[in-house]
This record gives C-alpha cells, sequence and structure tokens, in this order.
C-alpha cells in the first residue's frame, strides 16, 4: 500500500525543500502523511473543477504546482471560494501536495521543461532566479520564433515586446511570472525570453532596454511540468493510477 | 429553519465584535453562515473529547470561548491534533463560531458571570482590562472567602498568594489568565483578585505588593459563561436543541 | 509669462494631491517651478521616444501620467536607462510634471474618461479603490460588448477571463493596473470590469468567482486622460503650445 | 581580600555566559567589580525579604538565579516596589549577581540538580531547550512517582496533566517555567516530565496529545539549584561567609 | 515640611508633561515622592562636580535640564561613569528630577528665557520645534551682534556660519542642539538665529542657503533657564534652600 | 583617453568600496562610467563654489570626500539649493565620485593622512572605528600640543575638552565628526584624542572620564586627505589636470 509520505518523499526528491523560496509554502498542505493513496490528479492549480473532477474520480491525492493555501489563513468558512475548495477537498478526503519554488528551480524542474519543450539545449542558469538560458538548433527570425512558441506551447496567441534585428539563437525562459530582474538578462547576453504575466512596466523597461521578450502566458508556460510529473509518478508508483488533469484551461482568453 | 448567521448575530448581541483585542480571532471560524443549525454544543474549548461528543449527537454547530484556530495556519494535515480536530470537524460538517476576548469585555461576559457565581455586586471596571470590581454581601476572613470560591465554582483546591489581615470585602474578578497588570489592583483599592493561570513571578510581585491573589484556575474562572451562552441561545432559538458540554474537565488535577 | 508653478496649480486642481496613495510620487520631479513654459508635452510615460520628441520640438515641460522616478533614488548616472532619461530631461532643460493616483482617483480622472470612452453613464465609486462602476446605454451580449471596447478603446485584442449568460449592462472600470480587490467587485453586483495588466492568479480568482473581466491593456485603459489634459491646458493656457504625444505605443504587440 | 569580580569569575565557570538567551540580562547587575566581598547571599529571587535579611547581616553580594532587573528600565524611585529594591540593596552597598537561562543550561546547572534531586540517571538534552531527559531506578506507576517528587522536592502539591497508563521510567525535566515547545517532548518519548508554571492552554495540549507532566511549581524546580551554588562558593572561596537564604518561601500556597 | 511630590507638581506647572517629545526622558529620574525636601540644587546637568557639591551641602533635590539617565538600562554599576554617579546620589538620599524638551517649548521655558536675556521682543515660535523668533529692539550689523552676543551670554567665543549684509533686526533662537530643519528657518524670514551645537554638514547647508548662524554653544544657551527656575522654586518654596549651582562649566574651551 | 572608469578603478585601488559603512552612498554618483575625462577637481563637499569653479575651468568631474548625495531622492528640481547644484552639475557635464567612509576607514585614507600630518608614526587602530592611534616624536604638554594642532592643520582655534596633566604622547585621531565610542578611548590608553564635529554630551562624558579631546574641526580634520589624492591622479594619470581646490572653506568662523 503506497502512503501518502511516499508520494513527500518522492516530490521531494525531484523538488528539493531546500530549493523553495522563504515565502513559499510548499508539501503536504492538505491531508495526511499516513493515508493511503491509490489515485493522483496532477494539476497546476487546486480550482473548483480540478476538485470536481478529483471528487467524481475518487481521487485521494492531488499534486499541484500552485500553492492551495497561500498566505495565512485563521479560519475556514465555506462563504469564499478558497474556503469552499477546502471544505470540498477535505470532506471528501483529498490530500494536497505543492511543489512550487522548489520545482521552478530544480533539475528537470518546470524551467528546464519549458526549455526542453522549446528545443532548447546547453542549458545554464539565467542570472539569479530560477530561469534557465540555452540556444535553438539554430538561429530563427522573430516571426519564425513566434510560430516556434505558439506551436510548441499550443497556445492561440502571445505578446511580444521589444523586437530583434539579427535573429535569436540564445533564449531565456522564465516559466510563469517573470520577477522583473531585467539586469539579468541584460548581463545574461540574450536574443529573447520567454515568459509570462508580464506588467507593462515591465514590459516598457525591457523595450526602452533594447531586449526580446515573449509573454506566452503564466499557463502555457508551466503547465509543461504536469506531464513530468505524471510520467515520473507513474513509473515509481505503478500500483497507483495517476491521472493527468488535461482539462484545465488558460483563465485568459484573447479576442 | 435556523441558519448559522442567525446564531452569528445573537453572539455578536451578546459579545460585540469591536470589544475584541486586536490579536483575537473570533467569530465563525470554521463552517459556513448559510448553513442550518438544529443542534448546538456549548463548551470552553473545542477538544477531542468534544468533538467526538458533537460527532456523536449529529451537533452542527460548536459555540465555545477559546477560539478553534489561534495564530495563523498555512496548512491542515492531520499529523497533529490540531490538524486532526479541524479535519474531524470538517468533515463531520461541524461549524465553530468563537466569541472570546470580546466575551471577557461584555456586560454580563465572562468577568461578570464570575462575578455573579461570587456574589459580588456594585460591579466596576477593574482597571483598563476586562476585569470588574464588586463587593461581597459581607466582609469575610480569608479562611471564609477561600471555602466560598471553593464552593461556588466547584474546585478542589486554589492557590492563594498573599494575605489579608483585615478581611476580604471588595473583590476583583479576572476570569481566565491574569494580564499581570498589577498597577490596575493597587489603583482599584482591593481586598483580594480572584483569578486563575497565575505566573510565579506575577505572583511573587503581588505578595511583596502586599496584595491577595486567590488562583482558582483558567477553567473554571470561565466555564461560568457557558450556562449563560445555554440560557440564552434556548431562549432565543426555541427550535433547535442547545447542549452544554458539561463533561469539560480542566486539565489540571491537584494531588 | 506662464510659470511651471502656473501648471502645477492648474494640474493640482484637476488632480488634487491629497487624492493620491501615500507610496505614490507626485508632482513636480524635474525642473524648476520659477521656470517659464512656453511649449507642454502630453504623455502616458518618460521613454526615450518621448524625450527625443520633446528634446527635437523645444518642449519645456512633460505632463505625464506615470511618475518619471518611481521608487528613490542615490545616484543619476547615464551608464542605464533610467539614469540615461534623467540627463537627457535635466540635460535639454526640459521640467517633468505627474499626476498619477490622484489622477486615478480624480473626478474627470483616468477612470471617468475610460468609462466615457466605453460609453458609460451614472457613475459611481467601484468599491475603494479608484475605480468606477456605470451602465450602457443597452444591454449588450459579451461578443458585442468585446467589440465595442475593442473598437472604443482602439485596441487589435482584449484578454477576457469568465462569461457571463445574460449579458452586459453594469460595467467597471478600472484603470491600469487592476489591484486584485475581488470583493469589491463582487460586492458591487457587476456584470463586467474593464480592466488591465491582470495577473494569472487574480484572473483564476475571477473564473472562479463568476466574474468577467476583460483586460484591455493598461496602456489603452489610461491613455485615455491625454485628450482630457490636453485640452485643459490648451484652454486654460491659450498662449502656450501643448502637444498631445500620440505616437506613444503599447509596449505588448500581440501574434 | 576576595573581589566581586573574582565571584563573577567563579560564577561564570560555572555558567558560561554564552550560554544565556539573548533576551536575557546576567551578571552583575548592581555593585561594582572592585568591591571587595566578605559575606555572600544565595536565593533566589531578590525580594523585600531577602533584601531586609542581608542588610541585617551586613552581607555584601547576593547571587541570584534570577535577574535583579528584568527588562529596561529608565528611572529609579522609591515609590514603587522594584525601585525601593533597588534603593535598598544601593544604599546598603549590596551587589546583586545573577545567573539565569546560563545557570540552566549549563553542567551541572539548575536542570541537573532537579533531575539528580529526583534520581534521574543517564542525562540527555530535552530537545532544543535547557531541560534534561534521564531514566528512574525503576520503572514507578503515576502514584508512586507523584509521591516520590513530592517527597524529593518538599512540595506539599503538585498539579498533574494527563496520565500515564504503563508506568514513568524516562523522565524529563524543565525547571522553572516550560517553553511550552510540546514537539520536544513527543520527539524525545518520554514517560513523563516533571516542570513548573504550567498554563492552561499548554496542559490542554498536553492533555490531547497523551502526555504527562507533572507541575511542581517554579520555586519548587529551581531552589534545587542554591545548595549546588552555595557549595561551590564556599569551597572555592573559604575566607567569606556563604549563606543559603533558606527561609525563602513560594508565593503560592495550595489550600 | 516639602515633599518631592510638591517640587513635581509645581515644575510640572513650569513645564507640562505633556510638551515632551516622545523618546524623552522626564521627571522624578532617581528619588521617591514622598520624601522630604529641604535643599535643592538646580544645574544643567548631573555631574560628578554637581554631584560632589550635593552630597557636600546635604542636598536632597536636584533639578536639572538634561535627564540623569537618557536611554534604558539594565544594569546599575560603578565600574562606569553613569553608574558611579547613580550611586553616589543613591546613596547620599539625593533624589534627581529633570524637565528636559518640556522646558524647552514651555512658555517662559528655556528658548524663552534666551530670547530675554538676548533682549527680543515680540517672540512667536520659530517653525515646528521648540524655538523662538523676536526682534531687537535696533537692527544691529554683524560684528555688533556677535559683540552683543558674547556679552549678554558671557560667552569667550561664538561660531558664526554665513554672513548677512542688511543687517540683523529678526533673530531666531533655538536653545541647546539645533535640530536641522533648515527649512523652518527660511520659511521665518529671520536675519541670524542663535544656537548651540551645530554639525559641519548643517553649518554647510546653511551657509550655501544664505542663512546666518551663530553657535554660541550648547552650554551657554541652555544655562540661562537656571536663574528661572532658581527663582521660582525659591518664591514658591520659602522655607526650603534654592542654590543655583554657579560652577557648571562649558566642556569645551577654546584656544 | 582617459574615461571616468579609470578614475573609479584608481579611487577604489585607494578605497576599496568593501570598506564603506553599510549606510553610506559612495562611487560615482552623478554622471557616466563611459564620458572621457581630461580635468578633474578634488574637493571636501559639493558646494555651489565648488560647482561655479568647475564650470569655469570646464572640469568634467569632481572627485569628493563627502557624498553629493546623502539620503535618498525621489524628485530633482532647482528650487532648493541641493537640486540646483545637481542641475549644474548634470546640466555641464560634470561628473561626481566619492570616497567617504571607505577612504575613512582605508591605508593612507583620511584618518592616516592626519596622523602623517600631525607626525604621529607606529600607527594602529583605535578601537572599532576609522581612526588610529599613534604616538608623537615627543612628549608635549597640553600647551604645546594645542599649537602643533593649531600650527599643522592651519587652524586659528581649536576647542578643548578635558586636560591632561602628565603630557600628551599617546595620541589618536578621529578625522571628521566623532563617533562617540568614548570606550574606544578608554581602552586603548591615549593621552588626547584629535577629532572634529564633538557634540555637547560626547564633550561632556568625556571630560568625566577624564578624557582629553581636541576638536579641531570636520573641516580641517579631512581637508588633509585632498594633496593625497590630488597627487595620486596627478601621477596615474599624467595625461590629464588634476586641481586641488583650495579655496574651500570651513563654514565656522570663530568670534
Amino acid at each position: 500500500m503506497v502512503k501518502c509520505q511516499d508520494i513527500i518523499d518522492y516530490i521531494e526528491e525531484l523538488a528539493p525543500v531546500e530549493l523553495a523560496e522563504e515565502w513559499d509554502n510548499i508539501g503536504l498542505l492538505l491531508g495526511g502523511r499516513q493515508r493511503s493513496v491509490s489515485r493522483i490528479l496532477v494539476s497546476l492549480d487546486v480550482t473548483s473543477e480540478v476538485l470536481a473532477f478529483a471528487v467524481n474520480k475518487g481521487v485521494d491525492l492531488i499534486v499541484t504546482h500552485h500553492p492551495v493555501i497561500f498566505g495565512k489563513i485563521n479560519r475556514i468558512c465555506d462563504d469564499d471560494i478558497k474556503g469552499r475548495q477546502l471544505y470540498t477537498a477535505i470532506s471528501n478526503g483529498i490530500s494536497v501536495l505543492s511543489a512550487h519554488t522548489n520545482l521552478d528551480y530544480a533539475d528537470n524542474g518546470v524551467n528546464e521543461q519549458l526549455a526542453a519543450v522549446l528545443g532548447l539545449s546547453g542549458l545554464v542558469n539565467l542570472g539569479r532566479g530560477p530561469g534557465r538560458l540555452g540556444v535553438l538548433s539554430k538561429r530563427m527570425g522573430l516571426e519564425d520564433f513566434i510560430s516556434h512558441i505558439k506551436t510548441k506551447l499550443d497556445v492561440p496567441f502571445v505578446r511580444v515586446v521589444g523586437s530583434v534585428a539579427s535573429g535569436i539563437y540564445k533564449v531565456g525562459v522564465f516559466s510563469g511570472s517573470f520577477d522583473n530582474d531585467l539586469v539579468t538578462l541584460l548581463e545574461s547576453d540574450v536574443d529573447a525570453i520567454v515568459t509570462g504575466d508580464l506588467k507593462y512596466h515591465t514590459a516598457l523597461d525591457a523595450r526602452q532596454a533594447g531586449l526580446c521578450l515573449v509573454d506566452a502566458g503564466h499557463f502555457a508556460t508551466e503547465r509543461v511540468i504536469l506531464p513530468y510529473l505524471t510520467a515520473g509518478l507513474t513509473e515509481r508508483f505503478p500500483e497507483i493510477e495517476v491521472i493527468h488533469f488535461k482539462q484545465e484551461a488558460d483563465p485568459f482568453i484573447a479576442y
């Protein structure tokens, strides 16, 4: 019988807890270490849709990238969305285990999966954050590069900041939400960076700094970790069912 | 049908939220405002014994003096006692509503109930805290006063600090845990104070200041509020069952 | 002769300084109050393009929405973009006057201009922030509403979060960057809100709360203030030239 | 001639200053390092009784466990108890030297003396605090254990929390005031812990955690250090008189 | 019999405690309110010389401008100067009462005494601090003004910053240590300010701002309060001896 | 062609940046690292007089001891003195490079230059600050020592605190503003210390501690660094003109 603690141990192998940022909330956030686990759901977030699916399928444990509790709480009431979700999970005996910034930084973690999907090789760290820097198989024009990203990440649109005359070869990836450390990019001598959740002032500074940023969305630059987690869990725990929740959808729809 | 919000409204009448200390955590801490309530349990704390009884009796709502969550949390796991209790309550659809320092300060609240049980009259505030000051029906010697307290509060022992030669007439009450503001007592010209949970250094200072303190226990000086809450809820909501959990026991046993 | 102080006085009429958030940096940020002003440029930001234009045209004063210095500095060197811009402005005798959150909150300010452009009437405050709530001339379906926004704000795309089955009539506007106070929206009983710079987690929460948000961009929801400022300055100071810098471009380009 | 500094040096041998908690106030708190010392009084606290005795006996130096000044002061007036005590000591040329948490942690210090009095052997540290863990000479039932404690510590009563069915062999000691780190106890696999000054909420948590705590009082669990200090000073400084103030009394009297 | 509390009450009439800065330490700092007072010494500071005189003369109470304890303390040992002074005062039964920033701000307080000595009339507040602004009986040249100050304050030298071409008529006084709020001076349209304890950077800024500051010393600009205190105490308490300690000397001697 | 960066590199050799206090603001504070430098002005401060001279002489870079920006700023306007100076420097293409506490601590830095001017040898650190301790060539009486200082530092007066009966041989120097760490001096067994900018309370404490301090002024004890900087720059960069601004004047003039 697989226990929740076994899954925790495995996830900590993939994403060591000491890699997490100090402000983060990771690990087992709901449930119990001694509970048995026979069905796992892997998703980016714990949304109402994810929970409805989990309840319906008899899932014991949801493994997520984003922490199900972020910030501290002193009451749990079903009068608001977050309280309702915690109630649903607890009442249905569903545990939640989250690997967040520890998985962003980890070898083969979120940023390295993003780099792999985009076909980058020769990865090194991108400055002081969890991002990575690598090279494409060949230099591309910006139009081709944008098409490449849209195809590989399966997104209907991207938001591009700045431009690059001489083509793109060295590419940085910073999955999720870019932390605005433009100096990191300038020092890294990168042709373009693929990231998500860019704010206007960051974009304005980047354009003036002559950088080229491609915002493919927080969602699309992070969900690339889900197949990796699903495959790893499946291989390590063949006796339990591991489901990748593919129905998860980006909250942003472009018109 | 009575909703949880109806109970909240009534408790806020008894113990207005603006009376609570800033650091406190009061109100509905578990459950939901729109839930229907047909059976209430009234207790000092949410202990495992209280929860077992509540589950067994089909209780919908526990009304307590001590907050079920104290300090903020960022995970809820059944690997520790507090997590296990939250799990039990949530899984069994039990809401928890707490009135703490707001009930200490309130008219007819914890301190005034303690004063009433001890037969004090002519109540005024005792300094800057929630305590009250009143007078006995007649002056008593210390031995008689101690017997009076033990009888009225039904406690097998009290811990006494200091003494009083001229007998006791003016009595302060400070239910629960005394906050050590001895100056308040000196200014109040009190013969003795009945309180709980005294620490050694407070006792030492009090003895040297010539004060007489009777520590009848945190438990015994606060549980006096439970009959008041039970009776009030029963009268206001005749259609629902209100149970006073009389099996609650002081964790301290003297030998 | 018009002095810089005259322009400051007029801008403070439009956007009283006491409306600004405590963390903001507003007013005359570069230049001098006693300088004469004969040519004003009105823009959203002080970018290198804005400065090049200002130098070329002999502009004395740039009036912006975004503060040219944000956060405090302890050196001014032309080795980085911001330092270079300050050098350019100072060396060319160009003053900069910024009205930021005071203009967001002001009557006829940024949010009210956005509401006006979208044809909203009956404006009231939207919760505790600078946003406004109004009604369209008639209820629209979501598709029509999106077209309406794209046309009125002249934007090639918007990012939509959530949906609304019953059509849109009550519309909130929150120009620039939404501050994530979703409770404000829930309490306001709004059909949709038009805003910019939405982050993923805000969007996810909003979708689950059943809200419909339309992110038309930080740039497009704020530049609506520029014609108002330009017209006001022109009318008040007929003897000086006031130029609306229409070449300013959103740093985000969608593909 | 023995100087105060000689006594300080010896006490620092017994209780190295680097062992003290950061918040503590230890060492020479009143008096002067160059003063000659011919008579020392050893006590737990500096109370009015201790001072009266010291003045009467011509004591030069009081060596205490509890700091005579705790918390910082900005005036010394004899209108309150503490000021009056400082005045008495200073006016009578009495120095005060305190060894507090450094003596709690020290080898042969307060906790080890308590363990020795209770007949514990094989001492190791109890978790992260100054407590110690040892074993009795044989397993005892709870009733016998309680009698053993009352006899050895010469206390008329103890307050017991929780119970233990299988008898007591492994015993933790935490002299003075327990710091509530229950996790330490759970990890230490202890049958019972002897401590003092327990608060109600700590007791409640302990009972639910299945722990057995015996509160023998702050006073009784710390005064065990006084014979050790007295004997050590007497042996090291044979030319001076060292008096153990045995008249000190617990401020709590049980009825 | 005059009690210390009587003197406190009188000093609080002259210098109400609510005028003191929040960081200040004022009032009875050593001694006791119920002590009888038959001889008072009035001085600026409690120095070793002041104490030696007080001990020799049998002084009961020293009334000072500068607090005898400044900053909080957690030990009182005669191994350092301050500890030795506290020991001397306490051992000799000498109380100390200090009126500091409350006396700086008070009507007829330190600044108004300084203004009076310099012959200023028509006093108003100087900006936001305790300083005062008044006018001389006639306009003087700078050289004459400097001679006037040296004569009236009986100082052998002053340090002058800046100059003033058109003569001096409006004069600010800021006794003790100037708090560097130059804007206050610029707004006050003052010809010169008399103050003490100026720092280099303040002087440099003042010179560049075109201000004229005369630093007559912290000592000389504050001791002017002593005759006022002495006379007031003498008049109010004719039955006790009040001594103005005229031997106090400025620690700075110019060569 | 010499670039500003070359000068920065050289100054950092003399005064390594890691020596600076954490609160300090050092290095290139105005200008640009890639700018060419053909004329340098060396001064203690950036005053209006310094700037006027620099503009007149076509100076590219001012090297100062005191930072031109101290404390952080969020606007640069010519309505106040500091803003006007920044405007003048920037508009005239003048860079400013400051070496402050790093130069105080450095080998051959400000304190060592002061010691050299005073003829001290055998230098060691004076306590924990940047000061130095050395010995005169022979023991001097205080009067002679004062004359020596006045001659060597070319100052018309000094302010002396305390006295020294046995003559002066061991001398501490603490250039600029003394940081009041009197314990440092007591531990160093020094006969006298030469410093600047002493405050009254420091002087009073020093006199009571039996110390002898000679305050020769912030200005005079720091300007000794200017010839050293001038000579060093001249030698290292023979192709550029380096001007020592000798017209700088102490803001304090004694009468």
